[in-house]
């Protein structure tokens, strides 16, 4: 598949999703119906949102893996779909949660060919293909701060840390694409708790922005595998601040 | 000064901000021209929002506390005026960011007779006057939940915490607010970092939420001033859970 075809399949899947969720109150997207391929609950947002996002997807020859329902459909090119990262804010009405959405060459990461994101409240589209990453279609890079009194994104502190600022929004997918752009300067998570459709658009274009993505160990997530039960550790930032990080977190 | 006439003012004055920052581009909004009263950096969005709530403010006699200007206007209702609430995220377009406004009739939060915050991007507006507290003229309260594995905003964990979720949004008036509506159920800020401005409104609309709100030695903040240079800490919950909250950070 081209990363041309996938951006117009990601369009139609976001534009879906969109209208798919913005029908739902905030009484209804809370409801309980059932429980994801992880176990955790599925709320009714998800379960619609993934609808909408499967009827699209399952016309193309793609083998999706997606919250809700696990692996469905058939095909060469992998899909981690998370139709909506951030279901606890789009629950509640908090303007930031978004669609994930990343395709592969195969089972693992290394093969991303591309990698897209779109935030379901503030409308700002980001995607990645060929080593550049795009905001609303204009050329991204992660931003050049190298010390660590910088802006972070950093799940969760445990200690005092040296940073200008720490926020925590609620959407790795998004928050991602923060670092990607230079909103922020890094992004690190590394409870294991991430899961691969949450973050591995995310990490693409984060790294076709120019950033540096590994796990607590410095090591590349490259061998991470498209698969239920696979979870993540992050540091992302710059080259430079992702050295002085790694120092921080050992 | 009625509450019912502190809220038309209130009102007025967060269309006007609304609008006066809506005309401003990002490139705009960050552009430094000056220091606030307490020595930080004034961003252009910062200004034209103050300009444009002062236009109003000052035909009123009120005496204004705001956080660029210092004391302005003449008057027995003292007024304490952040009008954003959440800078950085009004410079980068994170849709989280208020207006914050407090009526006291007193230089004391004790006297505090109306508190108001507005949320410029999500158009949420949250008041609350004689016990009670409003959301989108809904009444609001508290949350019930009354143990530590609760939803938290915590500026900043130094330690591993019991919560199910934090989350760090960046506009303490507005997350506050969150508090009031049951949205998060708790808010902990004791860095000694807030300002009067930031905090008095959403303060109020808590504690009118049926919330407790004491500083880190669990003292209320009747006494804090509506004065340049006062800073103060925050439990916010409901009763039961802020009695968890101050064994928790003790």
């Amino acid at each position: 598949m081209e990363a041309e075809y996938a951006l117009r399949i990601s369009r139609n899947v976001a534009k879906a999703v969109r209208k798919a969720v913005a029908q739902l109150s905030l009484e209804q997207r809370k409801k309980v119906v059932g429980n994801g391929v992880d176990g955790s609950p599925s709320k009714l947002v998800d379960v619609v949102a993934e609808r909408a996002a499967l009827e699209i997807l399952l016309k193309e020859k793609v083998t999706i893996l997606s919250e809700e329902k696990g692996f469905v459909g058939e095909g060469d090119t992998y899909v981690a779909l998370d139709p909506i990262d951030g279901t606890f804010n789009a629950e509640r009405g908090i303007p930031f949660y978004s669609v994930s959405i990343c395709f592969s060459d195969s089972e693992s990461l290394k093969d991303t060919f591309f990698g897209y994101v779109y935030s379901l409240e503030s409308d700002e589209e980001y995607f990645a293909a060929e080593g550049e990453a795009f905001k609303n279609e204009k050329m991204i890079s992660v931003s050049k701060k190298d010390d660590l009194t910088c802006d972070a994104i950093f799940y969760y502190p445990t200690k005092l840390l040296p940073f200008k600022r720490i926020r925590i929004f609620g959407s790795a997918a998004l928050e991602l694409c923060y670092i990607a752009e230079g909103r922020f300067d890094c992004f690190v998570d590394v409870r294991n708790m991430l899961r691969v459709f949450d973050v591995a658009a995310g990490i693409f274009i984060v790294k076709c922005a120019g950033g540096k993505v590994t796990d607590n160990n410095g090591l590349p997530l490259d061998n991470k595998k498209i698969r239920v039960g696979e979870r993540i550790n992050i540091v992302a930032a710059n080259p430079s601040l992702h050295k002085k990080l790694m120092e921080l977190i050992k």
